[in-house]
C-alpha cells in the first residue's frame, strides 16, 4: 500500500465525527475537517477544533449548504466521510453534487453508523429515518461514485451506560426493563473501535463498493445476555420487567417526536432483531473484525465494568 | 355561517390526528380520515378506527405516497388537515401537490402542531426540524392555497405528567431539574383543547391565510412557575437542580439523534422563550382564545391536579 489517502470529514465535531477525526489523524492520514465560520464561536466546538489541531488535522470553513466552498475542500482529498447528523441525512444530495463535480473522489462514506438500513424492517417513525439513509446509499450507486456504507450497529455509549433503560441516567442496580422477551441478538460497539475501523477500511479495496457491516463475535449479544454480564459485574440479580411488543409500540405513539425515533430503532434492533437477522453475503458486504484481526476491539463484557 | 364544511384528516390515527379527528366528528362536520390498507390491520389502531366509525367517521383507504387515491379523496371534502408524523413533513409536497391538482380546497392545514416556526431561533437538531415545517409553509403560499397553520405550542401531554422530567415516567415527589434559569415563559396546552379550537379555525374567515398561535392567558408559564404549582398540589418544596445552558447543549450533543430533537426544542422553547418571545402582529397571526372567548381550556393548573 502506498501513501496513506487524505481524507476530509464533514460533520467532525458531531457524536460519531470527533472519533472518526481523531481515529483518521492517529492512523497518520492527512486529515482534513470541515467546519462552519459559526462553529469556530462556540465555545465546546472550539475546544474540539483546538484537538483536532493539536492532532495535526487541517480545519477548512465551509459548509454543505456553499456548493463553492465544498467542491474546493474537496477537490483537495482523497477519501470523503460524512457524519453529519440525522437531521442532515437528505441534505447529502448536495455533498453527492459537490463529489461529482469535484470528480476526483477515490472513496465516499455518507453518513450511517447505524444498523444496515438495506436489510431492515422497521415501523414508523425509524421506517422513514432507515428509507433516508437507503435513499442517499441508491444517489450515490447512481452517481458512480466510490462509496463504503458503514453499518456499525448500536453505538455503545448511547446503550451499555444504562444497560438499555431509557429512565435513568445510570445503570440500574435493582429493576431493569427489558424489552420484549429479550432473546434477539443485538450488536454494540465501543464509538473509537467504529472509527478505527471505518479508517482501516477506506484504503482497502476490498470495502469498495461494500457495507461494512460490523459484527464483533463478542459483542453480538441479547438484551437478556448483556443484563447477565451486568449483574455479574455487581453480583446481584436484578429485579426483571419484560415490555411486551404491543405496550412497546403504544408507547413508540405516544413519545414525542424525537423520542418516538429513539424508541422505533429500539424496536427494530431488539425486537425485531434486525442487526444480526440476516447474513453478511460477499455480494454485498464484509464485516471488519474479520478484515483486520489484528485489532483489539472493547468487548460489551469488559465496557461494562467501568459502570460496576 | 352555513353548513359546516367536509373534512379530510390525513394522519388522523397520530398523536394529534386522533383528537382532531374526534373534535370535528363531535362538532358535527362530516369528517374523513385516510387510512392506509394495512392500518386497518393493526390492533392498537383498528381499535381507534372502529371509534372513529362509532362518533360517525368516514375512512377513506389511501395514503400520500398514492397521488390517485389522495385527490380522489381530497375532491370529496372542503377542508384538509395534516396530522403527519415528523419524520414525513417534508412529504407533504405530495399532498400539496394533490391539492393543487383538485382544486377544491377551501382550507388547508399541514401538519404543524409545535412552535411558531416562523418566529423560532433555534440550535440543531431541532433547527431543521423547524425548518422542514417552515419549507411546508411557503410551499403552500406559492402554490396559493387557503390555508391555516396551527402554532399550538407544547402539548400538555408530553410535559406535564413528569413536570418537564426527561428521566422518569412519573411526577417528581423529592427532586427536580429545571432547564435554565426557568424564569422564560412557555406554553402548554391539553390536547382536547388544541382539536377543538383548530376544529373551530377551519371554518372562520379571521383564520384564512394566519397563523393560529395559541396562548391561553394561563397556560402560558414559566417553568419555574409550573415547578410552583405542582408544589402547592403536593404541599412540599421540591430540591431543585437548574441545569445550565452549557450543560444542556453538551447532553443535545451527545444525546441519540432522536432524542436530541426532543431536547433541543425544550432548548428552543425553555432557554430562548422561543414560544413568547414575540408579539403576534394581526399581519401574520390570530390567538384562538381570544377569537373563541366562549370556549373554557383546561389550564395547567387544573391539568396537573389528576397527578397529585
Amino acid at each position: 500500500m502506498g501513501e496513506k489517502s487524505k481524507i476530509l470529514i464533514i460533520g467532525g465535531t458531531g457524536y460519531i465525527g470527533k472519533f472518526i477525526v481523531e481515529a483518521s489523524a492517529k492512523e497518520g492520514h492527512p486529515t482534513f475537517v470541515l467546519v462552519r465560520e459559526r462553529t469556530t464561536k462556540h465555545p465546546e466546538k472550539a475546544k474540539l477544533l483546538e484537538n483536532f489541531k493539536s492532532l495535526g488535522a487541517t480545519l477548512v470553513t465551509g459548509n454543505i449548504y456553499d456548493h463553492e466552498s465544498l467542491v474546493k475542500a474537496i477537490k483537495q482529498v482523497d477519501v470523503v466521510i460524512s457524519t453529519v447528523g440525522g437531521e442532515s441525512i437528505a441534505d447529502q444530495v448536495k455533498l453527492i453534487a459537490a463529489i461529482k463535480e469535484a470528480g476526483n473522489v477515490k472513496r465516499f462514506l455518507p453518513s450511517e453508523f447505524g444498523t444496515d438500513v438495506d436489510h431492515v424492517n422497521a415501523i414508523e417513525p425509524a421506517k422513514s429515518v432507515f428509507k433516508g439513509k437507503a435513499d442517499i446509499r441508491r444517489a450515490i450507486e447512481a452517481a458512480g461514485i466510490p462509496h463504503t456504507f458503514v453499518a456499525c450497529n448500536g453505538f455503545a455509549g448511547y446503550f451499555l451506560p444504562t444497560v438499555g433503560q431509557m429512565d435513568t441516567y445510570s445503570a440500574p442496580r435493582e429493576k431493569i426493563t427489558i424489552l420484549g422477551d429479550g432473546n434477539k441478538k443485538a450488536v454494540f460497539v465501543k464509538e473509537e473501535d467504529i472509527a478505527l475501523y471505518t479508517i482501516k477500511a477506506v484504503d482497502d479495496t476490498r470495502t469498495l463498493n461494500k457495507t461494512l457491516i460490523f459484527r464483533p463475535p463478542a459483542n453480538v449479544l441479547s438484551f437478556n445476555e448483556i443484563v447477565s454480564i451486568w449483574e455479574s459485574k455487581i453480583g446481584k440479580t436484578l429485579e426483571k420487567t419484560y415490555l411486551s411488543e404491543d405496550q412497546l409500540i403504544k408507547n413508540i405513539q405516544e413519545a414525542p417526536f424525537g423520542l418516538s425515533i429513539v424508541l422505533s430503532i429500539m424496536h427494530s434492533v431488539l425486537i425485531n432483531g434486525d442487526a444480526t437477522n440476516f447474513e453478511i453475503e460477499p455480494s454485498f458486504g464484509v464485516e471488519p473484525c474479520s478484515l483486520y484481526p489484528e485489532l483489539k476491539y472493547t468487548t460489551i463484557d469488559e465496557y461494562l465494568t467501568q459502570f460496576a
